[in-house]
């Protein structure tokens, strides 16, 4: 029992992972990943947050890391308060690791967000019990996540082909679903689109669908159709997606397709901060939040938005980027304690080289297509200082400093458009 | 540091208080005030909740305590789930501690409260730290309390004066308010109306507005007006309180006052339950919540409602029923930790008298208004047994097994009107 847990030190590092030539509407994922890995040092422990690693993002991060030192790790109302005031004046863009893709979520809440989880992380520890447990508890020991398809490349170009090879087509996306299913036990799938033109997306969706019948199906074109296309599309597949993802850009859109779209529709990019709810409401814009603790203002403020979401009677999801085991093992505490989380959750996780993570082997479990929440205390996973310092080591040698998709996908294709709602 | 921390044992105490002849809107308060104390023991300590005491509710209270046993007191999602089980097929009313006035709040929420405090304060023992630290630290050290002024009788029929006498007209009401804020210093000031005619409850607010100006006062019918009457109010009181609280019955009145009036409307009666919230906004119905953890499922739940409040641009009081110390260094607490609380909060705690409570006397300190942040671990109040042990005598002495303000007055006008919207 002790009062003290002030905040002796943060350390944050910057990281790259070697990630896969992953197609999206606005180009494609670049040879490496970005992240943040946050470390908040008390007298005798230490807790870890993960975020995002472009270097506007990471500059924000350290200004606060540099004011949060000697507040307890209790209070995070403190540490948010710190979070808005380093903000002033702030009129850097981006940062959000999100690509370009249209985003306008919360900037306090995102840079909050590591820094609630790694106090979180202490609590736990301190307390001796499993961060889920700070959450309310486990109403399930498992967390469902979902096979994350996308159409890709057979390899960065100039390089070997990677071990998923190309999908390029309905055949190739049904390949990759079964690769990454044998492995992981995936029960519901979600494809990526925006890259191709819509028919041929629906297509791979049909195709999906006589491939695993009666498995759950989603498709995210990241708002690259128009209200008229998403509409089209909505209709080609009735009953065979258990929710259709951000057809078309903006609340307007979104409320538009509604209207008459017979599934539910999800957003993570018209809805990404609290203070889009309310005119997201009002029109009846998205039947699913696709939630995410690192724009939404960590752990607890996504549980917060879950409670609006059953409020108000919306469905509850799980977006993602790509990311370590840190952040995995948020994501499964969050999701294990959210009594109304209606969906399997998103991950990148299956496109990350297995050798390289930040986090010791061996907590974070796969089964069933699941994650087994892990019952240590805090988030239930350590530092792996050898792994970091590789992963920091690559980083620095990659060069690359800002996601940039569109960028890395006109070195190729300089005509490359990724605008919005472009078919 | 020890994961467990399993519920041994619930005690669930119903006790009585003296309260004085306060007159509302649907009678006047009985010579007790009913509550009940619960302890949650666990092996290494215990936690205290405190809620209401009519019958019907402490026999749900004890339903879900036999059922909790065993429970890890971080698994609040279990123990609520437990509570909405319990109730199913309960189709008892009332229990609500509210004196028949309307309102249809989540009875689960309201089971689940007490439990949840009982286990945030073992929580907080456990980890050394006050509850306020786990619900993300102090934004403020005094909690602000307004002057919760009453019209009321001298005494209780056949019983001598009590020390505050009678106040029935605007003169009686400013000397009320002049001994509670010399004895308190109070810096808002709210009257309990919908007793005598609104010209008369105008005259009321008028002669405090001389006597205290610059004071922030509000006036709470509990909707015994109707629209009409609540808009003439209105343009009487313009300028001069800074809320008014429940002038009309039902989000609709509400929402009718609300077109018209030029100050905020504050509830505790339209809005009592996350359910109401969506209408509630959707019309534009009240400006302030006054939130109450007792009906609103406890201290995160609250601090979710503040988050909502925060959102959709209402702003945050806080309601208090007759309550002893557990609930005032919950409501305490709470309100120390919510950055967005706009008002001084409600309480009848003067109306108490000095030497009944449950707790050991000094660990609610009152300074100007306000109650200074317990910092000791959890709720930072001890049961006093010997205490607790007279309070309950008089539970089974006075009678008393449920709140009828209506039936106490009908013993002395047997013509009493109750009705909501009869002026």
């Amino acid at each position: 029992m002790s009062q003290i847990a002030k905040i002796k030190d943060v350390i944050i590092t910057p990281v790259a992972f070697h990630d896969m030539p992953l197609l999206n509407s606005v180009g494609v994922h670049e040879p490496y990943a970005l992240r943040s890995i946050i470390e908040v040092i008390t007298d005798s422990t230490y807790g870890l947050g993960e975020s995002y690693g472009d270097s506007t993002h990471l500059s924000r991060l350290q200004k606060v890391a540099e004011q949060i030192k000697g507040l307890s790790v209790y209070d995070t109302n403190s540490i948010y308060k710190i979070c808005v005031k380093s903000l002033a004046g702030d009129t850097s863009t981006g940062g959000d690791g999100m690509a370009g893709m249209v985003t306008t979520a919360s900037v306090a809440d995102k840079v909050f967000s590591p820094f609630e989880v790694a106090c979180l992380d202490i609590q736990g520890k301190k307390a001796g019990i499993p961060v889920s447990d700070l959450l309310g508890g486990r109403v399930r020991d498992n967390v469902q996540y979902s096979a994350y398809l996308f159409y890709k490349w057979a390899g960065h170009p100039g390089e070997p082909d990677d071990e998923y090879g190309s999908a390029l087509d309905p055949a190739g996306v049904v390949k990759q679903a079964k690769k990454i299913i044998d492995e992981y036990g995936f029960k519901a799938i979600k494809l990526k689109g925006g890259v191709f033109p819509p028919a041929q997306e629906v297509e791979a969706i049909k195709a999906l669908h006589a491939a695993f019948p009666g498995v759950p199906l989603r498709l995210d074109p990241n708002a690259a159709w128009t209200v008229e296309t998403s509409l089209w599309v909505a209709k080609q597949l009735e009953g065979m997606v258990e929710y259709l993802e951000d057809p078309a850009p903006e609340i307007e859109g979104m409320a538009a397709v509604a209207k008459e779209a017979s599934m539910p529709l999800a957003t993570n990019m018209a809805v990404v901060a609290f203070s889009h709810l309310p005119p997201s409401i009002l029109q009846n814009a998205v039947n699913v939040i696709l939630s995410d603790h690192h724009f939404w203002g960590g752990l607890r403020k996504s549980q917060t938005l879950a409670t609006i979401c059953a409020t108000w009677g919306m469905r509850l999801s799980m977006h993602s980027n790509s990311h370590l085991g840190i952040s995995l093992a948020a994501m499964t505490h969050l999701a294990s304690a959210t009594p109304n989380l209606d969906y399997a959750c998103d991950t990148h996780w299956p496109w990350k080289r297995r050798d390289e993570d930040v986090v010791v082997d061996g907590a974070l479990k796969w089964t069933n297509g699941g994650v087994s929440v892990p019952t240590a205390p805090g988030l239930g996973v350590e530092l792996d200082r050898e792994k970091l310092a590789r992963l920091h080591q690559q980083y620095l040698d990659c060069g690359l400093r800002k996601r940039d998709d569109t960028a890395y996908m006109r070195k190729f294709q300089p005509d490359f458009c990724a605008d919005l709602a472009r078919w």
